[in-house]
């Protein structure tokens, strides 16, 4: 008989409410023969306040022996700017090698975008998680004098882009479209966008069905607002696909839908799965957060793990539930109530 | 008599087109008594293929005399990415020290935005210009094999942040709305993150007039979409502003209609004006281009060179052409000349 054994990190701020109703749908739609196991974590500010910790080598080896992690959200204002993201989001990203940073980006009708027309959008980014300027590295001299040098290094490396563009090119590949667009700045960030553009025009042999396409990240911008519908799968840098990748949810109906996928394709660590949203604390506790981005990252979860069609059946419920919400207000409960029933059924 | 010494370089693509009409723009506002001196250069793609040259220390030598550079665009696909931008666009700017990229955003009454609504826009970007991951800072070490490493290195100074946040300082305290908004991303780059936020927060203290706020460049991309009205003034770094420039532009009307600065506003060298568009080489040569951003960046040159009213009369007479321009389709020279007529009226 089948398992899965899930870790569940609940967090800060809304993180609590609405990872309840991600494990509500999840239970809702697993067969009766799949044994859902859980264990929760109390990762967060609230740790990092009681004990100064927010990530230790005792922690990842526990959350290693799970088959996926769920995440609500992390970050609360009472902690310094930095020391939950780098002590803790960003260090399980690294730990578990979490390399391909998946945000799909659909919009769904029924949904509002910011932007005029209904616009057709449904491309999916495939950031890369664990290089970039994101490592950390770098550093500050004369910290806090007139002659403070502080310094960030984006670290690139041909292992870690050719894997994940090669994972790009797959997922391109498996798309009706087949199209798949680097987005970087190689115009400026010469060294980096060298080996970028170069071993992006390498793997793309061995995808001959895929159409390729390049864009500076600054034009990238201006076309997810005036012609969202050109991209199909975008391939870039971790912090072009930080920045990008909030700007695609804004135009595909908000960050209260955008689901996110840390994920490890070797499955040598557990992959993660989280709603794109922070801790939102000016809501917190109150019943108004929207699970549905973390429903729909649970539907990422199911799929990396092989339930295709659990994660269909989330995806379909999502698309109805959106489709026939209107301005009708409900509460966190009551949005993961429907969608349980939904799924179910 | 007053005198205007002026460095013309049109550069590739509808660079030529723009800045002829951008010239006819500046000397019909000009007072009879204000002599305007023009000398043109012949930077860009055509120079670099005849004698591999970008921009010499005998071309700085030149350009420095001038009271300031009017640019048109420079960049063609015959020539390989970063050639000319590293070679031309980034040594000027470094060379004259262009600190301030100053790069306004205003929804004009008939411009079409891909916003929904008509929102209000109008807010300025001070983009630091000569630091940050723009120093060509960085490296690669075994080049084209497997095992290439190629990094990237933001530099942040004290000096360098301090100068330009000052600068925006000053440009708040001077606007109606009196709000500056930094925009960063403290909470993963917390080397250059600090820096910019302690400067910020020091340099805050001379201006107590001046509302403060501060934003991720992620969370930045989704309030130019669903919110640009909160915006007044935002300064960042050269790569983020690079950005959120773009997207800024898009969203005001598109990069039709955005001007920019490169500023060096010790004046030890002469600052450069430029739209933001590039030279949109396919549609080159047929009279198609719009020459309003060229316009606008003539009159923030006046601006800069202390011609205050003309720069204003520009303005409104960009106001009242877009406001009445409909659906018409005009060339390039009818919009210069429907533009000179009204400055000149
Ligand atoms: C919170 C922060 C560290 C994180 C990031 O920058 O990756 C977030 O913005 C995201 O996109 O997941
Ligand atoms: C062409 C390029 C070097 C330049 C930049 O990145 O600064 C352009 O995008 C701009 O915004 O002026």
């Amino acid at each position: 008989s089948r398992s899965i054994n899930l870790a569940v990190i609940p967090g800060d701020g809304i993180g609590q409410e609405v990872v309840a109703q991600g494990l509500k749908v999840l239970s809702a739609v697993l067969p009766q023969d799949v044994k859902l196991e859980t264990e929760e974590y109390d990762f967060g500010a609230k740790r990092y306040h009681a004990t100064g910790e927010t990530l230790t080598e005792a922690d990842l080896d526990s959350l290693k022996k799970h088959d996926a992690i769920l995440l609500g959200a992390i970050g609360d204002p009472s902690v310094p700017s930095g020391v939950l993201e780098r002590g803790f989001l960003l260090k399980l990203r690294f730990a578990f090698d979490h390399h391909v940073n998946l945000r799909p980006s659909k919009l769904l009708p029924g949904v509002s975008t910011p932007l005029a027309g209904q616009p057709e959008i449904d491309f999916v980014v495939v950031r890369e998680g664990t290089e970039g300027p994101y490592t950390g590295n770098g550093g500050t001299i004369r910290k806090g004098t007139e002659h403070e040098v502080a310094t960030e290094v984006s670290v690139n490396t041909a292992f870690g882009v050719e894997r994940v563009v090669r994972d790009a090119f797959a997922r391109a590949q498996a798309r009706p479209r087949k199209k798949l667009t680097l987005v970087h700045k190689n115009n400026v960030l010469t060294f980096a966008g060298h080996l970028w553009t170069n071993v992006f025009n390498k793997v793309a042999q061995e995808f001959p069905e895929v159409t390729t396409d390049y864009i500076h990240v600054d034009a990238a911008t201006i076309y997810l607002v005036t012609d969202p519908a050109r991209f199909d799968v975008i391939v870039t840098d971790n912090l072009f696909g930080d920045i990008i990748t909030d700007l695609a949810a804004a135009v595909s109906g908000g960050i209260g839908v955008a689901a996110s996928g840390n994920i490890n394709p070797s499955r040598e660590f557990p992959s993660m799965f989280e709603p794109v949203h922070g801790s939102a604390p000016d809501i917190a506790g109150q019943g108004k957060a929207d699970p549905t981005a973390t429903v729909l990252s649970v539907a990422l979860l199911l799929r990396h793990l092989g339930y295709e069609s659990e994660a269909e059946r989330i995806e379909t419920a999502v698309s109805a539930d959106l489709g026939e919400r209107g301005d009708s207000v409900r509460s966190t409960e009551q949005i993961g109530d429907a969608l349980a029933a939904r799924v179910a059924g």
